[in-house]
């Protein structure tokens, strides 16, 4: 992936993410790698003292480590940080490599009221419906669908075969990966008087905050009448389902396919693990920590800040493991 | 989404939805809103009189209320239901905006040998291949896919980047939500001599009745060697699976990411929570209701018209509740 | 879906699937059915004396059975196969119906640097960026997205609506179903100094093997530095995740729904159910049978080559048994 990057110094790599540095400076890395796969040129991440040990005999040019390195020795330059995971993280982006061409392909559809700001790349066989608004520096992916009316911001990705539906707006540089589906119609029904079901009302708006990231072939619903909130910073993994009228708070993760049901909330900061199921109407507060495959019942409130609970219905780690103990002990007692 | 709607007065819209009418009936209102969003010319619902009281401070121009509003002297025209949820629902239709455009867009590829009835609405990208038939009135998101042989009926709405494969029949008023793909092949497989899995055949049809309504990134596999059914009137969830050769009854509801194996038959007016699965050939009586995050083993049959089930594998909810307080009282008796 | 096949005489089709026969061998089929939807000209299939006698009361024109019906005297040629079913799989294979077109659809949007290979069919919409390669004999669906520098092998069937990103290669006969989206980019994130999450780099590959075949709307991240592996042979349902770095052993069989976090590793032969769930860093160990829904905590190791695992955590199942029977059976107690 090292093909279009620009080589850089590693005086320069240091300064940019902050760490100090071990050796010849001038020398240059043009990309980053693992250890296993490290080329002359690339920089690798180094956790612990056996990684540094195995990256300082690999081809690698370069190496970040954290501050146990600093009285080490290293044979080649070596960048120390404090949090040299985090370093290495911002050291990628000066290697990024520049997937998106700047400009609009031939066969894409766009309508003549739409919106396109400048730097945007729209991809072959994107589809832009009318009234839309592209801001400048986004990028949207190939046989992608942007419904009428959607307001997408800033230099934000969105992947190919994705589909914003009418009522979606993505502020800045917010990620949608490929076949995530935003703004789709809610499952909200009302019995008529033979017991069928009419669909009630699915009309209300879906907003995605600054930062927000979303996973591949995720389902996110507008609101029924009101909005459907992702606010800031927020992370979704794959084939996550968030039902309508739900508000996600800042900085919120969310591990891969997990759904949400409508009406709940996630307090700012919360961690919730794979496969989690919430009920409708539940509120989960800031902080809290739901273990993967836990279940919430509808109309509950968990609360706890930096608690961790597992289970269904959800129950704090330490009553849960007492619980799965004494089952255990009780069922090997009658077999005796 | 007001733009596109006429205009109609308070009298006509009561008489639409069978409600009452308190009040000047030759207002207009001109779209439907939730209470907090509501702008004049909205109509909006309210459930109880806490509502009723907030709708009537808003700046909506009337609202549907229950008969709990009959003694009431409002200060807005005000529609009098008894279940004014459906009335809502009911009266949503007269103001629904129209999202498709007749006509087929010059950029989709559409075989010579597809039959395309009127006022068809064929989006964007969208490829039809041979031997299709759409029916009159339907809607076809953009750069959906149908394949070859399909039958779509009459006034359907199929969202974008859908995939309808050959095999698959829609009724008449079907709804497709957005990235989902029906008539998909079915997973079953054989062991050869030397261990290695080969397909068994998976030919059959997947037949989707009258009034079905899909999320969004669903799938539903067609029938091995027969026909997956889908009956008249069932509403299925976002990301819910549905494999080969199953029978869903009529009027069916299943929420979010539920999955339902091969051969399973599920009963006319079942109730299937979030993140239920069910294994191969079970059988769900008519009327049950399976709790969200609950499981059926394969080949087992769950019976009783309007009991709620619960855990895995399913049992009522009555003994799965006790059972859970037996659990957390034996473990903290231990602790002691 | 009989129209393209070639009619076959059933001798012919007895030594293609290496069956003896019973009866007339020069009588010609035409297509394979089930035994209710059977016509004349097709071949069915009875699993035992039951279906043998439907069988023969029906329209088909021939039968495969096993060796029980060796003994009989039916009145249809019949086929008599040590493992009728792998050998009716056998048979569809010489009925098989051709649905790709050789060609290239002129509504593709093919660079001028990606190789295609020969007798290959490029459907309408796709989307082949620069320095692909696609191999010989493969089917690419419609408006299915292939990333720059993207290897496809040779005999590949790659559905509509498809994302692979830069980064995956596809070995030979490699099966890919509609909405699926290969290399994508996985969940790993830093948090920096203000406690917002930074993505970690996830610029690895993904390599799936000779003859995997991949359901419909899954999604499979690429590795984060190095690569994520899906071995020869496996199998893998509807809507299944799998998170980056992962390592799937060869003919591992994985249902429906089934997610698996990233750094977890599979050994040859494991049978994964619907709806199990694995944390990151798990090693399940060649052989091992995890029952549907069941769970298996972050870091930990499941061995035993032929045991049925089931519940979170997963556990033996006749452990697990044993505990539902106790928590049932203390629970009425109580209540007495």
């Amino acid at each position: 992936m090292s093909s279009a990057a620009q080589p850089q110094s590693v005086r320069h790599v240091a300064e940019h993410c902050g760490a100090s540095l071990k050796g010849d400076g001038s020398v240059l890395v043009c990309a980053i790698a693992s250890i296993a796969s490290a080329k002359p040129g690339d920089l690798v991440f180094a956790e612990d003292e056996v990684k540094l040990d195995q990256a300082l005999r690999s081809h690698a040019t370069a190496v970040i480590a954290g501050e146990f390195a600093a009285a080490a020795h290293p044979s080649k330059p070596t960048l120390i940080a404090r949090d040299p995971k985090l370093a290495f993280a911002r050291v990628a982006a000066l290697f990024g490599q520049v997937e998106s061409h700047e400009g609009c392909h031939e066969s894409a559809q766009i309508h003549l009221s739409a919106q396109i700001g400048e730097h945007t790349s729209i991809a072959a066989g994107v589809v832009i419906e009318e009234y839309c608004h592209i801001g400048n520096g986004t990028a949207i992916g190939a046989n992608s669908v942007i419904g009428a009316r959607v307001i997408v911001g800033q230099n934000c990705r969105v992947g190919p075969n994705v589909t914003l539906h009418s009522g979606t707006e993505l502020r800045d540089r917010v990620v949608v990966q490929a076949g995530t589906v935003l703004g789709s119609t809610g499952f909200g029904y009302v019995r008529d008087e033979s017991g069928r079901y009419q669909l009630f009302p699915q009309i209300g708006r879906l907003v995605v905050e600054d930062d927000v990231e979303i996973g591949a072939n995720c389902t996110i619903d507008r609101g029924a009448l009101d909005a459907t909130v992702i606010r800031r910073g927020v992370k979704i993994d794959n084939m996550v389902h968030v039902g309508h009228n739900v508000e996600v708070g800042e900085d919120v993760v969310i591990a891969a396919q997990t759904g949400i049901s409508g009406s709940s909330r996630i307090g700012n900061g919360a961690v919730i693990g794979g496969q989690v199921g919430l009920g409708d109407h539940v509120e989960i507060e800031a902080g809290v920590i739901l273990g993967s495959g836990s279940g919430v019942l509808s109309h509950k409130v968990v609360r706890g800040k930096g608690i961790v609970f597992w289970g269904t219905p959800a129950r704090p780690l330490r009553q849960y493991l007492k619980e799965l103990a004494t089952l255990a002990r009780l069922s090997q007692k009658k077999a005796k």
